[in-house]
């Protein structure tokens, strides 16, 4: 435990959320106040701008923008998705860190991401340790995947559970406008982990308008019993059905179905073009097929992880925190640590209480959705889902309107002159 | 102009909005007052309902939950496309509306639509004139389209266009994440008309950060002008361009582009099999083709015309307005009429003034954007269409929320017995 003297570097990385920035705002606003932090500094483009010595001098950013940071979707700073080398097979990219970071004289780095992000951190602070320079590292969770190991859920999960689950109630009245029956599919981000698209449960159980189907990649497909659940679903509620997929599905032998419809559909034009169009599309046209009936695929595509306009309060509030926390703790000598999230309940309402874990655990572990919190037909949620999501999704934080639309930030990004 | 004493009937036709809901309760609330009204009915499925007699005594909802539809998306009642036929060639619908309107004594029908929907209005009111029966008729603009005659805007508009907007804002800031070029082509609907896809326009004129080309139905759209704007764009921004698309863009020989490219997709395959995936998807096939770039198709899909969650608060009051003045002016005798706007400047200041039209005027007649106020390059839109759209998108209104999600209204939906 080590208090140390010097800059303090902060990076984004991997994909974006709705809250990732409120992380950044909580760093920064907290980074700015440390007696110990000399200077402020935003990585452009996660590690590759450590790399790149690319650095936005955030002493020169105002304080309305760092807080405007708070209700603006995507990376602020620019993301990356770089995988560093294992250090025991190719360490240049960890000497020019190391390099670097003596040039600026950075003695605080922290890092806002998911796995890959947390494995970076840990990569780079085994190999200062080893190589004697003194730098406390903190990463900052963040996926909208919520598959991060050793926290209770993640920054930017509440804000895209939020997305899904309001939006499936709008598109569950749209769907019953018309006198017909309507299957309409629904496809949302998850490639391994059912999170996301297991806020689709919330929309039904909560909002009383939501999913009729729910299909994880905790359980494996199987194509006979998805068109026996729709034939069900539909016969008991006048041919209409709602179905939330993940896109990352997969049967039993741990195929992508995505993958296995394209190549059907490929076999089918007996030439080999892969057709246009994910998941949700082809399950779409297999219904269709197989039950006749009218379709609608949907996908909820980047706005699910953009959505800043349907933020839950807790998550951007929650983000923010764990910004501000990685920065204190570090100031107060912590090095080689995540952010984490635990839950109490007091008196049964929910509260957050923020923590520290080795981010060697969080690195490159995935967590699942549990198996026992999905029903026994595999296509829905128990209430054990929903009263663990429910706190996530509540309340609202929002940029400020202008003209009717959504003031972001927008930071002056001033480079600091590489040394 | 006669003053009825009667029953009055309400129906929903075409495709929803996210605020049709708020005229059925600017309908419904100033019914519930007007001494002359003895009943107040919800046609099923518009005129259907009418034809099968399924109607909802409205008299037995709460006052509550007529409030709550104001900010309740899709169509409550349900709705219908059903053209009714030209009386000369087939009067049997005609006949049954006036047996039916008859035996319940159906004094004032008012129909919430578009074009399709103001000519049901037009030749039921013809015919019933025709029969010597009385009954004030009086249509209820609603579009997203923003397409009919005679009015400075529809209901529907103003919120799908605020949608469209805020949505290109945050996917515009999600595109510009990683440090390389990406394409995304966003398909927006409107088959004939281009002002929903124009409100892309307001994301990068107030906004700040939008689509940086825009394609309407208005122009004829060339394949390869298309590409060669593209590579312009991208050039002059590090490869980094947002393209807004209407559905409905045509060729010069007035061919769907989305038709054009299914069917030299379909050529290509030697097969027949057009593919799966929208304009969206295949505009972004060719601009992979042609440059290579990584590309994104979006589709906006049904959430666009039913985002209640984030309607325009003018649009909102607008919509109610509107039904409140169809009740009053039948009240005082009106007729065959359509609820207009018209837009008034004080001092600068955006006021909408209500008024009537002849129904007939509105009916089968479609108002395009107009050709001067898209810009030389025919991929954007002027400052006269900024002026025009941004008072329409002002404002927050929408549902409670309740444990996080939307509380939406919920009707008994009591049906009339059957006479």
């Amino acid at each position: 435990m080590k208090n140390l003297v010097g800059a303090c570097v902060f990076g984004q990385s991997g994909g974006p959320s709705a809250v990732i920035n409120s992380s950044a705002s909580g760093v920064f606003t907290e980074a700015l106040k440390q007696k110990n932090i000399t200077a402020v500094y935003g990585a452009a483009h996660g590690i590759k701008g450590v790399l790149d010595e690319n650095f936005y001098d955030i002493s020169q950013e105002s304080t309305e923008e760092l807080w405007l940071l708070r209700n603006t979707p995507s990376s602020a700073l620019g993301s990356v998705r770089y995988k560093l080398k294992d250090p025991k097979v190719d360490d240049s990219d960890y000497k020019r860190i190391l390099e670097v970071f003596k040039k600026y004289n950075i003695r605080y780095f922290f890092y806002n991401g998911g796995n890959d992000s947390m494995d970076t951190c840990n990569k780079i602070s085994k190999y200062l340790l080893a190589s004697g320079y003194d730098c406390n590292i903190i990463g900052v969770p963040k996926t909208i995947d919520n598959d991060l190991y050793g926290t209770d859920h993640c920054p930017g999960y509440g804000s895209a559970a939020k997305y899904v689950a309001t939006t499936i109630m709008e598109l569950n009245l749209d769907a019953t406008v018309y006198n017909v029956g309507q299957v309409t599919v629904i496809e949302i981000m998850g490639r391994n982990a059912g999170w996301l698209t297991a806020a689709a449960a919330l929309a039904s159980a909560v909002g009383g308008c939501g999913a009729d189907l729910i299909y994880l990649p905790e359980v494996p497909f199987d194509l006979d019993k998805f068109i026996d659940d729709v034939k069900l679903a539909t016969a008991n509620n006048n041919g209409k059905c709602i179905v939330a997929v993940s896109e990352g599905i997969k049967d039993k032998s741990g195929a992508y179905i995505s993958e296995v419809l394209a190549a059907a559909s490929a076999n089918k034009d007996n030439f080999g073009h892969t057709q246009l169009g994910g998941l949700a599309a082809s399950l779409a046209a297999l219904v269709k097929e197989k039950i006749g009936c009218k379709v609608r695929p949907i996908e909820f595509s980047l706005m699910q992880r953009c959505a800043a306009h349907l933020a839950s309060a807790v998550d951007v509030e929650e983000a923010f925190q764990a910004g501000q926390l990685a920065v204190r703790a570090a100031c107060e000598g912590e090095t080689d640590k995540m952010v984490v999230f635990d839950r109490q309940l007091i008196s049964g309402v929910y509260k957050c209480v923020l923590g520290l874990m080795d981010v060697a655990l969080a690195a490159n572990t995935e967590k699942k959705v549990p198996k026992d919190w999905i029903t026994a037909n595999g296509a829905g949620l128990t209430k054990e889902y929903i009263e663990y999501a429910l706190p996530l999704i509540q309340g609202e934080s929002k940029a400020p309107l202008e003209n009717g639309l959504p003031r972001f930030a927008k930071l002056a990004k001033i480079l600091v002159p590489k040394k």
